[in-house]
């Protein structure tokens, strides 16, 4: 379960759930990717395993600064068990696609982590911000966490930032 | 809410889940598709939106006949409704993949109905059958149903026939 409330506000969101919304997501927002030349099978890939890894580390609040820490090594030693549980060839296709996705460097893993971080935030917009103020995260961490959108998907960091702006006038999401 | 359970079994499995599952399964399985020249991109989409339409229409339980008589139509009046809140150019698109999908012609839909059909079949065999056995379903039922799987996916359909031929064996689906 992640800490993202789905929009219908009875329940937490889970990974599947997350998941499939951003790789469908992914190819209905294709033409505001930065550069539209991405592989888009590569990026729906991308997302469709980038959470697997929380059936061992399990997951991580975004803004929960403590638990963060040893995220990484968490998620790393989960990765390679269980892409270890398939043959190797195909191990080490999904290992390389979610190093590519942490490591945010290429077009694709770009395009994909702003997907990856606008689905929540829309989320959170929807469901009147009750994981932001359950948390107590403020604005200057939400523009913090998000603003890599713009790496990926420069108009849509600009609808988001319009969200966010929004969230603070609705009384939302504290200044 | 779908009649599979999940796999842990603690309660039915949604849309999205089974969506997001049925897309990753495409990419893991993708070498036993009858003719792997499939366009792996247009079949992972058909998986992610196939479901959509159950938004308005509701699941229909692949073993309710009665449910199934006016099942087309209502899915097709659903389609329509929610791939127009689209702009025109994506809303064409996606109904297009969606009535592929339906038709079940091309070799992208054989393998895309081939995964649809065998992730409740393995969900089903890995919940001892509690789905079939609520709706007291019959092997013959289940091969009438899966044998399509055959059709975009031999060898996957030969391991389905071991599942359903063992769960035979093993008490949960009644001959």
């Amino acid at each position: 379960m992640r800490q993202t409330i789905i929009t219908g506000k009875s329940r937490q969101e889970n990974s599947a759930e997350h998941s499939w919304h951003t790789a469908l997501m992914t190819i209905i927002l294709l033409e505001y990717a930065e550069n539209p030349q991405i592989d888009v099978l590569r990026v729906v890939k991308m997302l469709l395993i980038h959470d697997l890894v929380e059936i061992d580390a399990g997951d991580t609040f975004c803004y929960d600064e403590h638990a963060r820490e040893d995220q990484h090594e968490r998620e790393f030693q989960a990765a390679i068990r269980i892409f270890n549980l398939l043959p190797k060839d195909q191990a080490k296709q999904l290992q390389s696609l979610w190093e590519e996705f942490e490591k945010r460097q290429t077009l694709n893993a770009r395009f994909a982590n702003a997907i990856d971080r606008l689905q929540p935030l829309i989320n959170n917009y929807y469901t009147h911000g009750k994981a932001w103020q359950k948390h107590k995260v403020k604005k200057h961490q939400v523009v913090t966490r998000n603003c890599l959108i713009e790496d990926g998907a420069p108009k849509l960091w600009r609808y988001a930032s319009k969200l966010i702006e929004d969230a603070v006038m609705q009384g939302i999401l504290p200044e």
